[in-house]
C-alpha cells in the first residue's frame, strides 16, 4: 500500500513560561497505512485529540517528573480516540474503536497497544472519552472520593470549576450533598456553572479586588474541601477560609506553570491552626477504581443526573492555538480537537 | 491565713514580631494560701514551668486560633508542675504533685482542676512532665505515629532536631528502623544529635550557604517523612527533596512566628509530582492516645532506649529570658523554669 500524507503538529522546542503557538508547528509527513507485519502494533486515524494542561509539564526537560518530557522535533502526544485501520495485534481490529495515547497527527503508528481501551458503549459521545469518561473525569473522580474524604453538608469550593475537571468534581460534590461554590474567569463560566452544571454559588475571580474577601462571602461558615486546580493566590487565600480539619485537594497549579515566576504561599501557618491536610494526586495512583468509575459515571450521565461541556475546535490545525488557549482560560469546558467525526 | 507575697510575669501587651524580654514584667503580687470554701478550686506552689513556642501564638490579638489569647496585665499561663498546698477539690490534697495549665508565678489558684494529671511516679524527673512525658514529648508521638504513617527502613528529617519535639521524634524513629537526620543551629546541637541522641546524622543549618544542596547530600536517595518544626525555607526546600508519597507533619513554625514577615513557598508543585500528603496537628486532637503514650515512653525511658535533654534556668525572674530564647535557638534541648524542687 501506498504512503499517503499525514499531517501532524511538532514540539519545535522545549518551552519556557506560558506556552505560544509558535511552539509548535504543522508539518506534513506521510504514513503508511499497514501496520509492519509481525510488529504488534496497530495503526489508527485518530478522531479526538484531547488538550490537558499536563501537557505543559512534558514540553519542559525536566526528567524528574512523573511523565518523560515531549521530544522535539517529533509529534505531540496526547489523549485521543482513534478508529483502528490496520492492526497486528489480535485484540484489535479494523474499526475498533480505541482511546488512549497518541499522536497529534492524523493516523499514528501506536505500538503500546496495552495502554488503550476499546471504547463499547455507542450511545455516549466519543469526544467524551477525553473528558468526562477519560482522564479528566477519573481525576475528579478518584480526587473527590478518594483525596478529600468527602462527607453530606460540607462545604466545597473548586477553582477552575468549568474546566474538564472541576465541572465533574462540582456535580459530583452535589450528589454527594455538598454546599458547592466554583470560581472561574468569565461571566460566562460562572453562568455555565450556576444555570446548567448545577453548582450553588460560582464568581468571577478576576472581578474580584480580595480573594479572601470573596471567599469570606461565599463561605461565611469556612470551606471544608478545596479542590485545587490552580495554585497560587488562590490556594494562598483559600488556606486563609478554611475549616477545622479542611482538606485540599491539589490536582493542578495551572497558575503556576512557569516555575520561576510562581507566587510563594503565605498562610501555611493555618495547616497547624485549622489542622489542614493537603494532598497531591495524580489518577494514575488509583487506577484499580477505573472500571467503577466507568459505570457509576455512564450510569449517571445517561440518568441525567450529571452534564459535560466541551469545547470542540476543527481540524488538526486548530490544536496549537487551542492547547495555548488553556492557559489563558479560552475554552469553556472540556478542549477537544475534532479531526474526523468516524 | 495572711497573704503572702507572689512573684509573677505579666505580659504586658500583646506582641508583634519576636517577643523581647520587655513585653513581659515581673510583679509581686499576693496571695492567700487558702482556697476559698466551697469554691472547688486548688491552690498550688509552682515548681516547673515550661517554655513552649506556641504560647508565642498567645501573645498575639488574633482569636480565630485553637487557644485565646493572654490577656495583657496579666499573668502568662502555661504548663507547669505544681505541688498542692491547699485544696477544696475532693480529688487533690496538701502535697499532691500535678502537672497542667498554670500561671507564670509562684503560686497560682487553679478553678479548672480537670485539665491536671496527678503524677504518680517518682522515679522519673519532675520536670519531665512538662517534656518527655508531656505536651511536647506526647506532640512528637502523636505526630510521628498518627500523622507520618512511618514505615520501617523510611528516610525521615526532623528540623529544630535536638528541641522539646524534635529529640524525641528523631529517637521514635530510630526506634521505628529508620535512617534519621535532624537540623539545628549549633554545632553543640549538632553534636548532641550525632553523639547522644542517636540520630544517624546531623547538620547546622546556619552553616550550609544552600538548604537544598545539604537535604541532597543527607538525602541522596530523597526524604519519605519531614517532621516540620520550622516552616519558611527550610520546608521549601524539604518540598523539593521528596519521595513519592512523602509525607510532612507541620508540627510548628518557630521561623514564621511574625505572619507579616513570612517566607513565601514556592515548591508546591512538588505535591503533585511526588504525591505529597501535608498535614498539621495539634496533639490535643489525638488525647485517647495519652495514656499508652504515657506509659510506653515511661518504659522507654526507664529501659534506657531514649533519653532527654532538657535546658533549665533558675528562678521565675529567668522566665522572660528563657522564654524569648526559644526563638534564636538559645535553649539547648527543652526550655524549663526551676521555682522550687518540691
Amino acid at each position: 500500500m501506498e504512503d499517503v500524507p499525514n499531517k501532524r503538529i511538532l514540539l519545535k522546542h522545549f518551552v519556557t513560561g506560558t506556552p505560544k503557538e509558535m511552539d509548535m508547528e504543522l508539518n506534513v509527513g506521510k504514513v503508511n497505512l499497514r501496520v509492519p507485519q509481525g510488529s504488534g502494533a496497530i495503526l489508527v486515524k485518530n478522531l479526538y485529540l484531547s488538550c490537558d494542561p499536563y501537557m505543559r509539564g512534558r514540553m519542559r526537560e525536566y526528567y524528574d517528573s512523573y511523565i518523560p518530557p515531549f521530544v522535539p522535533g517529533s509529534a505531540i502526544e496526547g489523549f485521543g480516540v482513534c478508529k483502528v485501520v490496520d492492526s497486528e495485534d489480535p485484540d484489535y481490529k479494523p474499526g475498533d474503536l480505541v482511546t488512549g495515547v497518541t499522536g497529534w497527527e492524523e493516523y499514528s503508528l501506536i505500538q503500546q497497544t496495552k495502554q488503550l481501551r476499546k471504547i463499547q458503549s455507542e450511545d455516549i459521545p466519543l469526544s467524551y472519552h477525553l473528558g468526562l469518561l477519560g482522564m479528566p473525569g477519573f481525576t475528579a473522580y478518584a480526587g473527590f472520593y478518594e483525596v478529600c474524604s468527602p462527607k453530606k453538608g460540607e462545604y466545597v469550593f473548586v477553582s477552575a470549576a468549568s474546566g474538564a475537571v472541576g465541572q465533574l468534581v462540582g456535580q459530583l460534590a452535589k450528589l454527594h450533598g455538598c454546599f458547592v461554590v466554583g470560581s472561574a474567569g468569565t461571566k460566562q463560566k460562572v453562568d455555565l456553572l450556576k444555570n446548567k452544571l448545577g453548582f450553588d454559588e460560582a464568581f468571577n475571580y478576576k472581578e474580584e479586588q480580595d480573594l479572601d474577601a470573596a471567599l469570606k462571602r461565599y463561605f461565611p461558615q469556612g470551606i471544608d474541601i478545596y479542590f485545587d486546580n490552580v495554585g497560587g493566590v488562590m490556594l494562598d487565600k483559600a488556606l486563609l477560609n478554611m475549616r477545622l480539619f479542611g482538606r485540599i485537594a491539589v490536582c493542578g497549579m495551572v497558575s503556576q506553570n512557569s516555575i520561576s515566576a510562581s507566587v510563594g504561599i503565605h498562610n501555611l501557618n493555618m495547616f497547624i491552626f485549622k489542622r489542614i491536610r493537603m494532598q497531591g494526586f495524580l489518577q494514575s495512583d488509583y487506577l484499580h477504581l477505573f472500571p467503577e468509575f466507568s459505570e457509576k459515571i455512564a450510569k449517571y450521565y445517561k440518568q441525567g443526573k450529571i452534564l459535560y461541556v466541551e469545547d470542540i475546535s476543527e481540524g488538526i490545525e486548530s490544536a496549537p492555538s487551542s492547547f495555548v488557549g488553556l492557559f489563558s482560560g479560552k475554552n469553556v469546558g472540556k478542549q477537544v480537537i475534532r479531526l474526523a467525526s468516524k
